[in-house]
């Protein structure tokens, strides 16, 4: 095992430069939400209260109406509860802080004679807790933030992650096709809620086993580090024009978490099925952003504002606007992820021989099967509810 | 609709006379763990301490080591964090008491011109959440435990559901066959924690929900009330000679949630498959059992104990030995779960096949079909981590 993690770069496609500086949590644009008077509105206020509490007026538009938001809303009863459980601590768990885990391990470790052996019984166990892609890597300080941000006090802390952990494990879970395929509309919204909800079962699960085992391990979900850099090295997929993981499975339609640990673990590669290539003849998501805030060129280290991550050549989303977009429709936008030509239902055999085509040298053949058979439209909210419910 | 549930008591062929009596909780077997005795023993006290803590030494015996513990002990993660939240006031959430839903809901009610419809609609937002099986029926206070418990001061308290919420959305969890079939072992615990685990995220996201449309909503697992006459009444399955709902999708492999509401709602009605009659005819469960503790005669209303229901004609399980032996091996046992002939994976033809027949006259052909090519054996814990971990 090679301990200088930038030595896969080029196997990941990394792009990293000399002056590249690790980002802290308090520049992510959820933080300026709250402290940047430059991005902080009623609006982006309104936003974030309407998880919680009920619309003061409800709108009749279809996917805005009383029952979406009741489902959206509802989704996300799980990580919000332990968002919320340890705030008088001034900890934002899954977002903001690691969980806590809930119970103290044993004394005895269990001995690892077999890293590679571990790893396969650690990706069992995260199957049987009901995780739908599991990848391991080694801990790379790049892409661990800088600081925490507190939000009591709206200020940087001190990262609390120790840096004696070398392994990570990276789950991703599957969002719904069916709710995400309506967005715009706050019932899309229910695909992350029970995306986050689905991550935190595992991801707690998971890391209650490791320290039943007798090792030390810290579950994060959006708190901590970056999550896309970690599940591309942990060969989960790999990074798209739209700013995201694109998995071989789902598409850029998961959620992510991550686990460090010391137990003994053998790592993963990352993996390449033509993603790269196939975004550069592709531009659906920036071509369908309403905010145009997707590049429609090639990657560069271009810097547009303090959200953006320095020294490293890649897509980047613009995040003001992009979030400007979600406040101003108050719910959060995927209108990226439904036009993406990998958001499918790859267990058909169709999306998956178009997959293998589109990872080829015909990807622009691929790319005109894909405008003309799937263009990812928009599904109404509407029928959504019916669907599931007609006699 | 009929506002008499015992009106449909024989469509769900529930045979209930007139000495008939209500259920505390403080006599259910894990209740009487505690406070009862007759009951409790040093390997009682071990038996629930060891979902907690780890052991003292650990066994070497195949499916007790400690990895198996800690696989099981880890399943219980998220329903342990919900029973002991609110422990300082006096409640163990799941178990003994409804769970606190998060938010509060709106003063407006989403109007509800068809019950039917919605009742559609819950089942598909309950699907969403992750629902195996979803039923509704009708509120029937038989079934409600006139107190509740206290384990704080191991005593009776009142009851705390209301009267009129006048319907019951029961959903059933599938329990992981492949885990289970290893039973005996503390790894097969899994099962019922992973099950667990599916059932809280259920319950708590759709209760959010019904609040979030206006409704009250009481969501409950294991406290409350007793689950199977609902989900019969509901339309979940059958009632089986191990005493427990036997479902046409996962036999008696699931673990079953209620919430009461005032949400108009239509009922389903029972629904019969032919386990009644095959039960007569098999023995399966009651030959494997190790302390003899499930009848092997007709339903009787014969009185074991003090956990016994009174007053109901029915296959009864003797809870003391099942439980002692529970505590003797220091993991729950399902041994009668894994060889019940419906403890098959029905995605399968051969097993739908089967099902069928069982349910036909041919039932006797059906047991020696299943006895010849499903004998129930014992999955070896060794293997269940070979499966997953092999190269």
């Amino acid at each position: 095992m090679n301990n200088d993690p930038s030595a896969s770069d080029e196997a990941a496609d990394f792009q990293v430069h000399e002056n590249f500086e690790r980002f802290s949590q308090k520049f992510d644009i959820y933080s300026r939400a709250f402290w940047d008077s430059e991005i902080r509105t009623e609006k982006t206020d309104r936003f974030f209260e309407t998880y919680r509490t009920p619309l003061k007026k409800w709108k009749t538009v279809e996917g805005f109406s009383q029952r979406d938001y009741a489902l959206r809303n509802a989704s996300w009863h799980l990580p919000d509860i332990f968002a919320e459980l340890k705030e008088s601590e001034n900890r934002r768990e899954g977002f903001l802080d690691p969980f806590t885990v809930h119970r103290p391990g044993p004394e005895d470790r269990v001995p690892v004679d077999s890293p590679e052996q571990m790893s396969r019984e650690v990706k069992h166990v995260a199957k049987a807790f009901g995780a739908d892609l599991v990848g391991i890597t080694g801990y790379d300080e790049r892409w661990v933030y800088t600081h925490a941000y507190s939000r009591l006090g709206e200020t940087e802390k001190p990262q609390e992650l120790p840096e004696d952990l070398p392994n990570v494990i990276v789950i991703a879970q599957e969002m719904k096709k069916d709710l995400l395929d309506t967005v715009p509309s706050a019932l899309s919204g229910a695909a992350t809620g029970i995306g986050y909800s689905a991550d935190t079962l595992v991801l707690l699960g998971l890391t209650q086993y490791i320290i039943n085992l007798g090792y030390r391990a810290v579950a994060t979900m959006n708190d901590t580090a970056l999550a896309v850099p970690y599940a591309i090295k942990a060969g989960l997929g790999e990074y798209g024009r739209l700013g995201l993981l694109i998995t071989e499975e789902f598409g850029p339609r998961v959620r992510i978490g991550k686990i460090f640990t010391d137990l003994p673990l053998s790592h993963d590669v990352p993996k390449s099925f033509g993603v790269k290539k196939f975004c550069e003849t592709c531009s659906r998501c920036a071509d369908a952003c309403p905010v145009g805030a997707i590049p429609k060129g090639p990657p560069t280290d271009e810097v547009y504002n303090k959200s953006n991550l320095v020294g490293i050549t890649k897509w980047t989303v613009n995040a003001e606007p992009c979030f400007k977009f979600w406040s101003n429709q108050n719910s959060d936008c995927s209108i990226c992820v439904r036009v993406c030509p990998y958001n499918q239902d790859f267990t058909g055999f169709w999306p998956r021989a178009w997959r293998w085509l589109a990872g080829t040298r015909l990807r622009r053949l691929a790319l005109w099967l894909v405008n003309r058979f799937v263009p990812g439209d928009r599904v109404s909210p509407a029928a959504w509810w019916r669907r599931g419910t007609e006699a």
